[in-house]
């Protein structure tokens, strides 16, 4: 039973999460590459992109109503206002044709150039037409009123984006209006996920003979290697069998930014992963356990500067580590130093959570209005992880949580 | 000036933004489409998947250890261990060759085959080899421990995945290990893009003439639609012209799911988009005004069962207005009925936002430290919301927030 001997060493370096996510940081990180604006949404730029000249590039109006000096209004109220003479119309989209003289004012739509002469537009609202070709204007305007200047929303050479944050919707728009039409940004990381285990079959297989299991992880592990910007490489299921592990991981370290490996489910399985790892490539083996639940026997190693990460064989455990650890490490490769915020919920327990110092405790629940109920259930079910709404974390200092205690839940999407 | 007119006449049916979640709700849904479970990450299933056959399909154990029956491991302790004679060992992914008699156990590892005979699986750690073929057992085992039974992941007919959720990693997990390899899901609704305006050129302009704008909204609409499940088509910039528009439009609804029109800055433009919108088809606008600042000059219409959506000419207000009334519009096309979280911190505001009762106001934050600092400015201006992390909602019957006053920030990702 050189199985279940294993059972009985120790780890020999367990981690807590905290030291895991501080302290396991392989240096590889992706080239730079460019990309169209159209194709750049969650893309991380490796470089700031800065405005080529100023934004707006002219002063517009923020309002529907009149040009004007803001000098002429001072003092205007509805008892005594301020007449001025219209001397135009600007349109949109083109130079303003008319100035604005002592006196006078200029018709001006949202968004169109500000007339020369003119400090401040007064709001359509607050003027009422006297008599053809003269407003009262009924309000004082300030300078600056109802206007941006031609360098408010950018000036020329000022950042638009920073590096190293994942472009949102907005960092898009503004760099349409910027002009900037492409980005350098880091490729996506290629992330190996290779599947371990004689017990393992391919999902599509139609019947299983009994004792086979159909390949859960590597699917959903794709799913959270895009979600971390990553570009998942499926390399099939490899049996338990030195070799044959040996050759598949040493292919994935050469071709790959990340490598995730499930690392069986057995001891003896995960042993046999171990040291294959061990010898993939220098510093290696960083940690052989995290102080975590489930999740323990986890993998981490450094292998010339490419995060191999092997996870525990059921796919429930898999998952929850992935997301804690792997999605983090996938996202540094890709040159991401701001990530992305997850979505949470704040929620009252339920139930009593039990867990034990020392180790952090990942508890699945289901989150009905504000009230989460811990799903429990032996780690292999995959079920309690769909049945969940989101997890919350038991501290490592802490020894379980009261029902009634007020809790973050982190929600999937 | 026709186009200064309008802004004295009232929109005639302001709606709240909770009025309009609830109750704009054009029939359209999209048509049923078949995916590979590969492509199916945040696909929205039509029908509820079903497990084919029970999961795992046979018991299993769930730890590293023997299988026994749990009656002859009753009263065992340290000091008084049951004896147990050691059969065999079961091997990973095939059926157990041995049964387990009374008095005897099957070593057997996590993930196997539990043997016939067996009803329990103790831990190798609760064991210690008393002589070669015999083992102590040092705790007793009830009944199911160490197991999960062959229904307990999924019985058959069981649902893996409810209808109208977007699918999430873990839920590939599940079809997979059911070897469910293709989902029935909703087509993702296709999004019409317009944009109107004199002024506006497309982004990839080299030089402006002063008093042209780059094409904002377009790019950053685009990853928002895309962000809902949606696929955007963008159609270009159209001229304030009422048959140009006219035509953009009628082409766009007869070809989309939804169609979204920045609906002009000024006032005059957005009179003729909602006079156009009118003539599309019953029943035609819902609503040409929302009380949301900002976004105000929303328009929605029900064409036919295609909605509609008219946006603010300027960008940021373009791209909180979708944010909070589009993209659920979009999801819900797409047949989402549990729309995913959304992500949300709690933070301090670092000074007072004022506001008016009755409309709801966004208010663009950046988050530091658990502090909100909201970021004022005028709501042309895009930079605003790159430099935000999230907003904050000022509630309809607010009159605004002090300083000092906890919020949830809703964050950008």
């Amino acid at each position: 039973m050189a199985d279940l001997a294993g059972a009985h060493r120790e780890f020999f370096a367990v981690r807590t999460v905290a030291e895991t996510l501080a302290g396991f940081r392989p240096a590889r990180r992706t080239a730079a590459e460019t990309v169209a604006l159209g194709e750049a949404h969650g893309r991380v730029p490796c470089e700031p992109a800065r405005a080529p000249h100023d934004l707006p590039g002219f002063a517009r109006s923020t309002v529907d109503g009149y040009a004007v000096r803001a000098a002429d209004t001072y003092g205007a109220s509805e008892g005594l206002p301020s007449y001025l003479d219209v001397a135009g119309a600007v349109a949109m989209g083109r130079p303003a044709a008319v100035a604005v003289a002592p006196g006078a004012a200029v018709a001006i739509p949202t968004g169109a150039v500000l007339p020369a002469g003119a400090d401040a537009v007064v709001m359509v609202e607050h003027t009422q037409e006297a008599m053809p070709g003269t407003i009262e204007v009924v309000r004082p305007a300030a300078p600056g009123d109802g206007i941006v200047r031609a360098d408010e929303d950018a000036a020329a050479g000022a950042e638009l984006v920073p590096a190293g944050r994942p472009l949102r919707a907005q960092d898009l728009g503004l760099l349409a209006a910027a002009g900037v039409t492409s980005v350098r940004v880091h490729a996506r990381p290629r992330v190996a996920i290779v599947s371990t285990g004689d017990e393992i079959v391919p999902p599509a297989t139609d019947s299983l003979e009994v004792g086979q299991v159909r390949d859960a992880s590597a699917v959903a592990l794709a799913a959270l290697v895009r979600d971390a910007g990553g570009a998942p490489d499926p390399r099939g299921i490899v049996p338990d069998d030195r070799d044959a592990l040996d050759a598949a991981l040493r292919a994935a370290v050469e071709s790959c930014d990340v490598v995730v490996v499930s690392a069986g489910s057995s001891v003896g399985a995960r042993d046999e992963t171990a040291a294959v790892v061990a010898g993939l490539g220098e510093p290696g083996i960083w940690t052989h356990g995290i102080a975590l639940r489930p999740g323990k026997p986890t993998l981490l190693a450094d292998c010339g500067g490419v995060p191999v990460i092997g996870l525990p064989g059921n796919p429930r455990s898999a998952l929850v580590v992935f997301r804690l650890v792997g999605m983090p490490v996938v996202r540094r490769v890709g040159g991401v130093t701001q990530p992305p915020p997850e979505p949470s919920v704040r929620a009252r327990l339920e139930r009593d959570v039990p867990s034990a110092a020392g180790r952090l405790d990942v508890v699945q629940v289901a989150v009905r209005d504000g009230v989460a109920t811990p799903l429990f259930g032996a780690s292999a079910l995959l079920s309690i992880l769909t049945a969940a709404d989101g997890y919350v974390v038991v501290p490592d200092e802490a020894t379980g949580l009261p029902a009634g205690r007020e809790v973050d839940v982190t929600l999937y999407r």
